[in-house]
């Protein structure tokens, strides 16, 4: 594993590649974290094997899908949980969170404004509410300071990464809501390796 | 594995449950094809962790989000390459066909006509021919006739019904412009055990 060479390759921002590098942070792996400037991307699209950003070159090979990133690295690295189940809860919860990202993703690159409104307020009063309590009332149930327990995966960087993003974007203090949310979130951003990367990260507006 | 016992909960169609019924037909594993009828869903679907089907219930504990529990399945019954890069690689593949099945329930489930007419023709302009068209290379590169190779592992069965799925519910035929892609997805439905199931499943129009 100490030998494997990682690239990471996406735009300077955190949005999809963010859950990604918290992965390397969270298990202490060197990976080169490479910052497209976007000027060129239109001609630049086409050498990527879906014409979409991140992929990461592992040894040369590329692996293209942000999700599907995250998920090899969490189980290189031991953050898939301890069973076949945990690691599949792990998908599921990821799943769940993306779901709600797309409904994000429809709002925040709206370029009609009245049509953006409408988006936001979808999302603020009907699909945050429904996701967030959901997770909510996961973290409540847990027997730990983790969605699955005591030890933490890479569900809980994808989903404490995803919803401060979110909070970020769209309406600061948005978690407030969800007290043990946000909680659960703090946690995780005080992971020390976390956190180390958290303060250390460049600054970017998503 | 061979006492697991597992009820999937879906509707009477194909539609997100299919690849997962496939992966069950692959493997030879018994299950119960549970298929709700639609009248009570808005009570009922409170029932469910998202809200949403399919979500398969393992010895009585509940997994949800459908492209988690086919890769659970997948990876218990040995679907999944031989490598954790194959494993990635499936999970590329899947990500990438459901990025382009997005477009389609855009297009399948808009309400107004003219709308939908756009949508329809975004999807076989310019989404259908971007994705087929790489999967397409995508076949023709390997050296076997899966994606992966000479073995077939999830993402054949789950690609395979995808596109075929999209070809008989947007406009049979299709699959035509997409020679390799259309014979592939015919190699994997002659798989013995998948052509049983395929042959026997009930008939729904998705």
């Amino acid at each position: 594993m100490g030998e494997d060479k990682y690239k990471l390759i996406y735009f300077n921002v955190m949005a999809r590649a963010e859950p990604i590098r918290l992965i390397f942070a969270a298990a202490g792996v060197q990976y080169e974290d490479y910052r497209l400037e976007g000027d060129n991307w239109d001609t630049e699209k086409t050498n990527y094997p879906w014409g979409k950003l991140p992929v990461l070159e592992i040894n040369g090979e590329v692996l293209a899908e942000s999700t599907a990133i995250c998920r090899y690295l969490a189980s290189k690295f031991s953050l898939v949980g301890s069973t076949d189940l945990e690691a599949a809860k792990c998908d599921e919860y990821v799943d769940a969170i993306m779901d709600c990202r797309s409904h994000w993703r429809s709002y925040y690159w709206e370029s009609d404004a009245a049509k953006k409104e409408e988006l936001k307020n979808i999302l603020l009063n009907v699909q945050v509410p429904f996701y967030y309590s959901k997770f909510e009332k996961i973290v409540e149930a847990s027997k730990g300071d983790y969605l699955l327990g005591t030890n933490y995966t890479w569900a809980d960087l994808h989903i404490a990464h995803t919803v401060s993003f979110i909070d970020k974007t769209v309406k600061p203090g948005l978690l407030d809501d969800y007290p043990k949310l946000k909680k659960f979130s703090e946690t995780v951003f005080n992971i020390p390796k976390v956190k180390a990367w958290i303060e250390k990260r460049p600054k970017t507006e998503r």
